[in-house]
């Protein structure tokens, strides 16, 4: 028996347990070998990567230390008495095999390949077999079993309404935050709209990260059911709502080895509406050389496969492809992308027009699915609940009820102008680099870190021009910012040529 | 900067940093969602996945802590300052990728991936994406510049001689340790045939472990050249001489995952052999119900690919499928195969005639690299020299060169005799139940421990007598084997109905 100690050391999403190397009641090298054990007491265990401990200090010899997320999944006091043994692999290991050795998995096995990982029972290691096997291929109907899947493994939300929509943006093109425009509109119009958002994991800001610009992202289930009920929509940080645990776990996966396949982005998207209760659902697919889907033809196939996946599940939707051909308003980061937003709501003259026009569009797409609504009137009904102040009215409500940032976040205040090396005219803007400098600025730790754009495609400028601006606040993340800028500003400017 | 810490915790293949999360040098979570960071001062850099330490009693907050193989990778002082950065991934994962989408790979890809493995850069995840990738589909030319990579990687030995001979089995089939006896009968040929083993991992005795009961198997090699030089023939373990560093860190995830591929069962062993300076090389595949290969079809599949790669990479090869039905000999585990052994090579009169066979014909294939000797020769010269005694000369040379065990080891004393429950014939024994059980035992860390078989297939047995011995040192691991015995001997007993 050994006793249990919490370590206080955080292995992110893996389970890693720790035994003294001087241990009596085990031989740690027999069971390193083996790379993961089993810790239990009664019904009670948890399986974990075993690491080795020769530091007294550390560890004492017949000790069990488990890293802290483990020791409170284990959900057992320090002291208890523990036993460890070799962990024999998930069974639905087996499913993986067959799906390398070229099967098509049934939904059974998909369930209980999930539920394994959602259990938190795979290592990284065969979380990655898994995602790699399929990558290589996956039919329709295994993207379906998966989905439902990663929605059975986690909460579900269920709505007094008939119809709940939603919108999902897949990404990839900075400053495009039309959610904040979208929801108080779709509110205001009366229906229901609970959006969860993440925050930015590679991007310079994800849109729970721009709303805590404005107000508290932190809500839990019941808070965010009043607020649906009270002032139809809400903007909140999905981290409480469990609704794809299975999902979060994968994309730790999927990240650091780039593997973005449409079946893992479907199941992964849809598997979370499913769950949240959504009934119809708007997704935006930006298409554009330098966005997360760079042709039409790719756009398309993603389209189908989303629309596949809807149509079985129950779920009506609507996928528009939008312009993903350069950010979308003029701020990057969370205080200057919420600068933005509120702009556009509160009717300024100077609030960038591509935001409201974007927003308005998708909008009136989700409004449509209210069966009141003649066709194509949405546009219209989205542009007067924007010009009137109603949504603007609705955006108070939501943050009022999530509560309102205290004191507003400010600017990061080391700045640099980046500055046009040639006349022309602006041909192209790399989203993918802007990002990259943004996130380097500081966005989204530093809230008031980021760019703010003052050129945008189709511009004349002249050399000597500001392109745009850096914000940064902390030194260091300033000049790795400039850095990057220096060696290639991300735009593209063209003669002018006969003119455009 | 922070202060480089060398903390005892031994992480096994995986290079794990450990930051503190009072850190004011660095954003701990910043570094810890993008999974891997590069520590480095100067040129010395390494990557290592970040764990985040809670308890100051860990870990300082300015200090960087390395596991302890990490430490010794970065090869720094305790105390020197480091800093650390945002890991970009490694280039050769694009390959993967591409290997994902049903590209195929060329040889300068493959070669970047190897070194990348070799040089500690990538995460078990990442290796994972890479076998996983490999094992939905891999060309013959494929496997062929695996192979070679995987050679290039580490190191290489040479010969002073033109004909350098080896022989390899894939295993599966306990007590199979026809090298002990083939390496002398060879040397005492006078070919030279420096045989590197090794240990077990997931069965109950290596030739390495079993050597080890007789003679020291720690060889350098330099010490290795000089006895081959002296007595034509080694019988060491690999781990010093590192000759497919990649190969090492492969197993390390293939086995976890129970990938088992002919590609890479292949590359890995025809890697070593290309890398260990061996000319001419005898392949032995046992094929059996309860071996690792099942069907004729699969082993004959398997040494056309054994084939394809020795012509290509300038080996002469034979491969030969043997009979892999049941145990070879008597003994299961380190003393009792060494027992086997020696009595096969002292030719006393109760020696195990199948090893002794097995072995004679292994032998007399390799005796027939020699240009000298008359086609189909090689089996009776090599009856000569086992008859003769020269092999047991041989063999006392080898191991008086590697130097002879101190004290021979005991057979494990607490001892149970496994009982057949009926009359009748032995018709079947599962290798791969008997191995589990003297596993268990404590085989091949208990070098005494393990099992020795009273009955083989063929024999006839009544009731009430025993088919086999377990033999243990301790007490838990006694029971262990004797409660999977009592679930299961594995042994088939069939009627001896008109007679066999």
């Amino acid at each position: 028996m050994l006793t249990l100690r919490r370590l206080g050391i955080d292995t992110y999403r893996e389970n890693v347990a720790f035994l003294s190397r001087a241990c009596t009641a085990y031989r740690p090298e027999d069971f390193q070998a083996l790379d993961k054990i089993e810790v239990f007491t009664g019904a009670r265990r948890i399986l974990a990567t075993l690491n080795i401990v020769d530091d007294p200090a550390v560890l004492a010899p017949d000790a069990l230390g488990l890293s802290t997320r483990a020791f409170a999944r284990l959900g057992l006091a320090e002291g208890t008495a523990v036993e460890i043994v070799q962990a024999s692999p998930p069974e639905s290991l087996e499913a993986i095999r067959a799906k390398i050795r070229g099967e098509t998995l049934e939904e059974r096995q998909l369930d209980a390949i999930i539920g394994d990982i959602a259990a938190h029972r795979y290592s990284k290691m065969e979380i990655a077999a898994f995602l790699i096997a399929c990558a290589s291929f996956m039919t329709t109907a295994e993207t379906l079993a998966l989905t439902r899947a990663m929605a059975r493994v986690g909460g579900r939300l269920s709505w007094d309404a008939e119809l709940v929509v939603d919108k999902h943006c897949i990404g990839g093109v900075p400053g495009n935050r039309t959610s904040m425009i979208v929801v108080p509109i779709v509110a205001a119009h009366g229906l229901p709209i609970p959006k969860t958002s993440s925050r930015a994991i590679t991007s310079p800001s994800g849109t729970a990260d721009t709303m805590e610009v404005l107000a508290n992202v932190d809500v839990g289930v019941d808070a965010m059911r009043d607020l649906v009920r009270d002032a139809k929509g809400c903007l909140v940080w999905g981290g409480h709502v469990n609704l794809s645990p299975a999902d979060d776990i994968l994309i730790s996966v999927e990240r650091p080895l780039g593997i973005d396949t449409s079946e893992q982005l479907v199941a992964s998207i849809m598997s979370k509406k499913l769950a949240a209760g959504s009934t119809h659902l708007l997704i935006d697919i930006p298409v554009g050389p330098t966005a997360k889907i760079r042709t039409r033809a790719e756009a398309v196939r993603l389209r189908k496969l989303f629309e596949y996946i809807a149509v079985h599940v129950g779920i009506e939707i609507v996928v528009l492809l939008t312009d993903g051909s350069q950010p979308v308003g003029r701020g990057i980061g969370p205080v200057l992308e919420a600068r933005d937003v509120m702009a556009v709501l509160r009717r300024e003259p100077d609030a960038p027009a591509d935001l409201r026009d974007r927003a308005l569009q998708l909008a009136g797409h989700i409004l449509e699915f209210d069966p009141e609504l003649k066709g194509g009137a949405g546009f219209v009904r989205a542009r007067q609940l924007l010009d009137d102040g109603s949504a603007l009215a609705a955006m108070d409500r939501i943050i009022d009820g999530q509560g309102r940032a205290a004191a507003p976040s400010a600017l990061g205040n080391r700045t640099k102008k980046v500055l046009a090396q040639r006349d022309g005219v602006v041909a192209a803007i790399d989203c993918y680099r802007l990002a990259r400098i943004a996130r380097l600025a500081g966005a989204p730790t530093d809230m008031g870190a980021g760019i703010d754009l003052f050129r945008k495609v189709g511009d004349p400028v002249a050399a000597g021009e500001p392109l745009y601006r850096i914000h940064a606040q902390i030194a260091a993340d300033f000049k790795f910012a400039c850095d990057l800028a220096e060696t290639g500003s991300g735009y593209t400017i063209d003669d002018t040529g006969g003119g455009r």
